[in-house]
């Protein structure tokens, strides 16, 4: 991408709206526009990071097993009243009527919409397990929205539904996801820490918080050291192992982690004091393991392996898409910008023109333009060379590839580490290599 | 995908409520699942196609020069009101309140929100040309929803919006959206008509409708044969080349082609008798220039180059691309079922294991669906063999690798073209490049 034929719109003020980096970054980064009250426009550069940040949620879902499908954002009332959840929802549920008077819904989760498409085509303990996955934008109607995408009123989401025929198999659909999340994050370069959490409105007795440590958190989080240094998620586990993976889940889970809410202030003393990390975090996913609370209120049942009636065991999976945008830019940034980790950065590189209209200088940023394609946004804009180092520094791409006549007759690119701030003058060749992680 | 564990739930009755062969088909083959009139759920092959067709349109619209955002589906009404249209719309569009009494709405298109976004970044001529999309869920509240995705209520669309300083420029850009939409339905294999259309609620004086053939459309069509011989889209014409896309244009649409509406039975009658086609149509894509009619009501305007302000020219150019899912189908059935051409099947190949539980026959199964990987699925369920031929008919995989114990000790595989019906036996690695398409 030319940023002088792009739309990738950077602001100089901070927006004063804006209360948290994450919000404010990806204001003046041109990631976002709102629309309304809590309801943003993805701007190109913040949708290419939506949609890696979404890739790696459905890599690590497909790789557990489970199915994607897509729902609708519109719900019919009816499900919800089966399940009896229509009225208790409240006012955070966007109520809507149709042309015919019809009470219909933006769906804030899916329960009982999965639940009701289930229960059309699984007849027998055979059509069993089976996990279902979508990203789908859903609407919850805060009062309050803010924080940018971190708590806004239409957010996407991954959420996927757990179907077994037993207790033990559906504790095994709710380890794998465990799994599965812990993976999602790492790949992102997040420490998410599980929590043992409420289960809330959703049911059920076992839950688990995905938590990343920031400042700006809305819970208060205990939890031992060991997270930070452990790399559970490389585990060399098979999702399909139910023995190896109940020991690792109880390994993982044996390890003291809590949000305030749910701390233990005896188990709390037991963690030698030098592994005691408190601080905040922001929960960017949730898993519940409910039982028969929707089967069962939805009329879903199987004939089971000696035929009479089986009641399917369920559970929920919920991972923040959106939300993880904010969350990773709260996890990297500095005073100048963001600091995209590699994996989900909007391009990998900017190459920044000094001179444009210098024939040699325009000639080598052309060069490393065509050869790096759509990993990179060239920076070609008659501007001054200040403007362009802010811009890359605020944009937050991983790598700087910056040109100058000097540079040009000497072969040489300067490379700049956005996360580090190191430099090294490199051939075109070594840029490249350096660029695609080589 | 392994049929014993996926959910690819097919029905072996036709359903009662559809009146048209792709709505019976993608019920039966389990691609979708109505969840309200008009709304329906896309199950894992559904969702594999609607992504396929969904990249293809993307890819052409980068390719023309349009850069992606993602807009919301929920909008202020305020927008509406500054444009004229929230009165006009009428009973189609679904209308929202919030929790604070807000009136929103679920957009049915977006020319009023890109306007407004647009606007707050573009200031001077130099932030012009600029071509901005989305691919996003859509709601219209038809009285009468019907012939599944094809006439649906909530359906994704691709919209794509323009922005120029001059009438020159918006005419290039609508030429470049017009190729880009030649490219895009050529690719899935359809032959689909540009025919001059009329503008009606979005207003404007240029427009073209792009209509696929279909004994079930909604329009009548009259059109010279040239469109079903010249390869248009592949003309080595050049999205940047103002001239050459200007000749191009003019040598198609001096062509004739009309829906019965703008039908121009003078114009018909100098078409060669040989040559006139007429029929029905389904519309696929529409395309507009409508000039100032949007930025000129929403306030957009920036400094040309001499300082004075100038009001830019815009288009819009929208795919139905839920709808194109139905029309494929439409385009590419028999009565046993689909027939995905190559380009947007949800897998190239089913492999039919004919004796599950046989060793010869498991072990080459085994051996073709790991090399395959996630481009076929393995019938490998415990069912007759009539069974899994009629469901592989029906899902419309391209090819069918049938596998029994006497190709087996072979060395052999039946392969089955689904298009045309002709059977080779091959051996493995001949199967292997032909599903490739090597």
């Amino acid at each position: 991408m030319r940023l002088s034929r792009a739309f990738l719109p950077t602001l100089k003020e901070t927006p004063a709206e804006a209360q948290i980096a994450s919000h404010r970054l990806m204001l003046r980064a041109g990631l976002i526009r709102q629309t309304s009250a809590g309801i943003y426009a993805w701007l190109p550069a913040g949708l290419r990071v939506l949609r890696k940040v979404e890739q790696i949620v459905r890599e690590e879902q497909d790789r557990a097993g489970a199915q994607e499908i897509l729902m609708p954002t519109i719900q019919p009332a009816e499900l919800w009243r089966e399940s009896g959840r229509y009225d208790d929802y409240g006012k955070e549920m966007l109520r809507i009527r149709d042309r015919h008077e019809r009470e219909m819904l933006f769906g804030p989760t899916n329960e009982e919409m999965v639940t009701d498409i289930f229960k059309q085509f699984a007849k027998s303990y055979r059509d069993l397990p089976r996990n279902l996955y979508h990203i789908q934008w859903k609407f919850r109607d805060e009062v309050r929205p803010r924080f940018g995408v971190m708590r806004g009123r239409e957010f996407l989401m991954k959420d996927a539904y757990s179907f077994d025929v037993s207790q033990e198999g559906a504790q095994h659909s709710y380890r794998q996801m465990f799994l599965a999340y812990l993976r999602t994050f790492q790949r992102m370069g997040l420490t998410a820490v599980p929590m043992r959490a409420d289960t809330g409105p959703i049911g059920g007795d076992l839950s688990h918080e995905f938590i990343i440590l920031a400042d700006t958190g809305e819970s208060g989080v205990f939890y031992d050291a060991a997270y930070e240094t452990t790399d559970w998620a490389g585990a060399d586990v098979s999702s399909d192992d139910i023995e190896g993976l109940k020991a690792f889940f109880d390994r993982v889970t044996s390890t003291y982690a809590a949000t305030d809410e749910m701390h233990d202030a005896a188990a709390w003393e037991a963690v030698p004091a030098d592994r005691r990390r408190e601080g905040r975090g922001i929960e960017v996913g949730h898993i519940f393991y409910f039982g028969t609370r929707y089967s069962a209120a939805m009329g879903l049942s199987v004939a089971g392996q000696d035929g009479a009636p089986v009641i399917p065991e369920m559970g929920s999976y919920g991972i923040g898409v959106s939300r993880l945008v904010g969350a990773l830019i709260e996890a990297n940034h500095d005073e100048a910008g963001i600091k995209w980790p590699d994996a989900v950065a909007p391009w990998a590189a900017a190459i920044l023109n000094l001179r444009p209209g210098d024939a040699a200088t325009d000639a080598m940023c052309e060069d490393l333009y065509a050869r790096l394609g759509d990993e990179a946004v060239y920076d070609d804009r008659p501007a001054r060379a200040g403007e362009k180092f802010a811009d890359a520094d605020l944009m937050g791409f991983p790598w700087q590839a910056i040109i100058g006549p000097r540079g040009a007759a000497a072969g040489k690119v300067e490379l700049k580490r956005r996360a580090t701030g190191e430099r090294a003058e490199v051939s075109l060749e070594d840029a490249i290599a350096k660029i695609r992680g080589a």
